[in-house]
């Protein structure tokens, strides 16, 4: 009890800024996914998140820094919690789970967050400046993501190709459940895609 | 000389009423793939194809309806190119020919212009309920465009799937060149596609 008493008071401080900061990215990737780019601003977000928005813009002065940032930290979780599935599974994946999986985080909230800020970063350079990184950084993890679940060999010719295939087919199929849902549609082709995979990676 | 004298003047109108109209839609899609969906306006655009603001408007009550015809007239008026293209090639293009002229149009100005669109859909009702056909349509075009150029038999298991997966990888394709040129991996990329195609459709 006395312990309690003398720990110092910054910590549960800074426990409280870093959960505000996250009500905060996770509210605005849910923001931006629903509303669009147009419809996130810090004002919106931080209503939405139940923060002031004097604390919201303590933590995020602009809509492009709350939203890169909220990108990049939805990117983190979501992959680590990939990464955890599949460490669960302990190599019992296969290659149609792995798939799924894959669909999943490229037709989530994120996906359709990360658009929108793919998207106004196309025609706005300043943006699209602060947005390359985080879109290389974003390929790099996606790509070893699936390199590992699959345990595929690069050295091989024309796996790493068939990897990047794989990851661009994943975007293209965020892009076809944009409107409608296309779920029954993509269970379909996952198993083929799945069938054209475990005959290619284990020629 | 008397006939031309006494051809109706009605018919010359109707071709500079057609040729004002393509000229707006062109400069929709350039404006779009360009400024993005908040930079085109009916105004923007009129004024990028040097047509007055009434004669826009005449066309085109609102950017909705301009930007809509703009993405069914470029997606008519490119595909009907790439048969062209491949009549012409008499059965000669082969699979990577074919997969490099999908990916062209995947990120053509004219991709970009409708992934504006798509993406301002997703957050706007109305809109989304004007661009599902023509989401649809657009599927269906290029879905038979491949299935043709290709040759496949989709009575044949597992082919419908594979060209339709072809078809979201090159979604996937537009969307990775979005923001940096991705054509060198791009074209590494449909070396192996090609060559997994031609394994799977020659089965």
């Amino acid at each position: 009890m006395l312990v309690t008493m003398t720990t110092p008071t910054r910590e549960p401080q800074q426990d409280r800024s870093r959960a505000t900061r996250q009500r905060l990215l996770e509210a605005a990737i849910d923001c931006l996914a629903t509303a669009g780019w147009a419809g996130t601003t810090v004002a919106v977000v931080a209503e939405r998140a139940g923060v002031s928005r004097g604390a919201a813009q303590h933590h995020f002065r602009t809509r492009e820094e709350l939203v890169t940032a909220a990108v990049e930290y939805g990117t983190d979780t979501r992959v680590a919690h990939a990464r955890d599935l599949l460490t669960l599974a302990d190599g019992r994946a296969g290659t149609l789970d792995i798939l799924r999986l894959l669909a999943d985080l490229y037709t989530s909230p994120l996906f359709r967050a990360a658009l929108q800020l793919w998207v106004a970063a196309s025609s706005d350079p300043a943006l699209r400046d602060q947005v390359l990184p985080l879109e290389a950084r974003f390929g790099r993890i996606a790509h070893h993501l699936v390199v590992d679940a699959l345990g595929a060999d690069e050295t091989k010719p024309g796996v790493r190709e068939t990897i990047q295939a794989t990851l661009d087919l994943a975007r293209g199929l965020g892009l076809a459940d944009l409107l409608t849902d296309d779920s029954a549609r993509r269970e379909n082709l996952l198993h083929q895609w799945a069938a054209i995979l475990d005959a290619m990676l284990n020629q």
